[in-house]
């Protein structure tokens, strides 16, 4: 069998270098003769851990001297709630723009708590496009996107401006941080589920400017507040140590290729190759608006709709091409191409697509 | 060096053969090629993994049809609030027994959300024994307790009896979980990190009677709903897969020694062995009320309160024995024993406190 490439849209593939690391803290951190599944986050290399790792992301991403970071549990899902809960007034409203299944469930949280503007959407046409010419509302508190759309393809390549100094810029970056370099300065709050280009699922990363998280605006949980967990540096309660060490690891993977700046190249170059061959395989098309084509999820369908999914889905598991089924709401396929897909499953998946088209077309 | 016993708090030792099936596991999860860390929680084997654990845990603690089990993230500390905004009515009340750090902690979080009756505390001495002369309120909904203390090394050895059956039992059993035997069809419902008895840190085991689940108070995040994971089966976000995986392994391991009775003895015996030493050895003693002694953590003090806690401390790291301070609050050391802790180790314990008295006294 040729080597497994894996395209799932996450939990995804990891650098193979960060898998080595994670295994080897299982038999033994740091030469502890304890392994780190097995330490308590009070000890001593679990914390250098935690600082190493939040040091590792901000010499990535440049991040400025009055932003925290957090390594949370509970994923985006919980940040849909924390977000409103700790920023919206009372009596507040705040925009956002809905480009998809993730973009709604953060409404639907925010909701729970004040007004939602939707001052932006592209669900007419199935999410394949991110709407561009929205207007932000004079009393928005901020302005809530969803960066990149898994499910859909999309992905913002230039964020909306704030004009207006008491609004306030917050993304959900779960699949595409650290794809590309990035101006944190021009957000409030980031947030991202690690389970796509940053390590396994069970840690989520936040980015809050510090005025932020002082807001006090209501009587919420501990977990939900997060000051807390400013205050603590992620450890008010056992934090998910083992998720932060594999997350560590990336990090210094990324660091070891080159940055950002050159990850961003090789993502572009890597989705160009697929993009290329959608456009010339004669068999198959993408149903994404052309200049908001995502290069992290690259969904793609049969140009014939009498054709069978599952035909060219089993055509590539036998090839070693794994996960490749496009989400339930669009069908067809969707390659995952995370920082950690190697040029090569790219160019096999390529590979693929032209023998299957040269067989049936 | 001899071999190393780690007596953490928490996170905390693990069985040998579940760590080796989590290193297996990061390589190539059951032959599919691909690592767990990078597995989509939707694929057939991930899916499959929760279906096991679930019945793993079923089938070790006898869990009754009309309960659900769920493994959640965000610690008890999390249930500290999702106990009471799912479980309490408006204007609703709840007893509490104040048995140390996190019981005080469970009680600020359901004070957000209703009125807390304390019906008992041992706060006065230092938390070293377990209030058992409680009455339960009338109209209390629940009765919230926490089963042992891992800083102060008490331990319920009975659970007090609901003589209403309009109030049922909760109860954070974070620390002795899968200790022994449990009669769960006795509480409403159970919560425990993973971090001591069942794996590592970042999955939390909620176990809810099925009516329980069905409560819908108030407009809580998704999130928070109780409901929520249990129609999703703990997949309505993504989980945290590896720490399940290693909770499984604990659980394969937990079955092949004989299950809960040969676990309840083992620690029974464990535990005797250093509380009978601490009693016969003249430099040590137990601050803890002998009838409510924890099999789990096991704190003790010199006897002479000149002697200084550090020259024990150094004495047993040189001997392989680790993490054995005791909590700040308390001071003097903690010998956490949890189920994955071997006899040797308490016996190289034991070995170490009459070199020391022999040494020393």
């Amino acid at each position: 069998m040729n080597r497994v490439y894996n395209f799932s849209a996450g939990p995804a593939c990891l650098p193979e270098k960060a898998l080595q690391a994670a295994k080897k803290a299982i038999e033994n951190f740091q030469e502890n003769g304890i392994g780190l599944l097995e330490m308590s986050h009070r000890s001593t290399p679990v914390v250098e851990l935690f600082n190493e790792t939040t040091n590792n992301l901000k010499t990535l991403l440049n991040i400025p001297d009055n932003y925290h970071v957090l390594w949370l549990q509970g994923g985006a899902s919980t940040q849909f709630s924390m977000v409103p809960m700790n920023l919206l007034p009372d009596h507040g409203s705040a925009d956002y723009v809905d480009t998809g299944a993730w973009a709604a469930k953060a409404i639907t949280e925010c909701e729970r708590v004040g007004r939602v503007n939707i001052i932006g959407s592209s669900r007419e046409s199935v999410y394949n496009y991110i709407p561009k010419e929205i207007s932000i509302t004079q009393e928005a508190t901020y302005l809530h996107i969803t960066t990149n759309n898994t499910i859909y393809g999309t992905q913002y390549k230039r964020y909306p401006v704030m004009e207006n100094d008491n609004t306030f810029l917050v993304a959900d970056m779960s699949s595409d941080i650290l794809s590309g370099p990035l101006d944190v300065s021009k957000f409030g709050l980031i947030y991202a589920g690690a389970q796509k280009n940053m390590g396994p699922a069970g840690v989520t990363l936040v980015i809050i400017r510090s005025d932020l998280a002082r807001l006090n605006y209501r009587n919420i949980p501990n977990m939900m507040r997060y000051s807390t967990h400013v205050s603590k540096e992620s450890m008010y309660n056992t934090p998910p140590v083992f998720a932060v060490c594999v997350v560590n690891e990336t990090l210094k993977w990324l660091h070891s290729i080159g940055g950002l700046n050159t990850m961003k190249n090789i993502n572009h170059n890597k989705s160009m190759m697929l993009y290329d061959e959608i456009e010339r395989n004669t068999m198959f098309k993408s149903p994404v608006n052309e200049e908001d084509r995502s290069t992290m999820n690259v969904p793609f369908v049969f140009c014939d709709n009498k054709m069978s999914d599952n035909e060219f889905l089993k055509f590539c598991d036998g090839r070693g091409l794994k996960t490749l089924k496009g989400h339930r709401s669009v069908g067809g396929f969707r390659a995952s191409i995370y920082n950690a897909m190697p040029e090569s499953g790219v160019g096999a998946l390529i590979a693929a697509m032209q023998e299957f088209e040269h067989h049936y077309s």
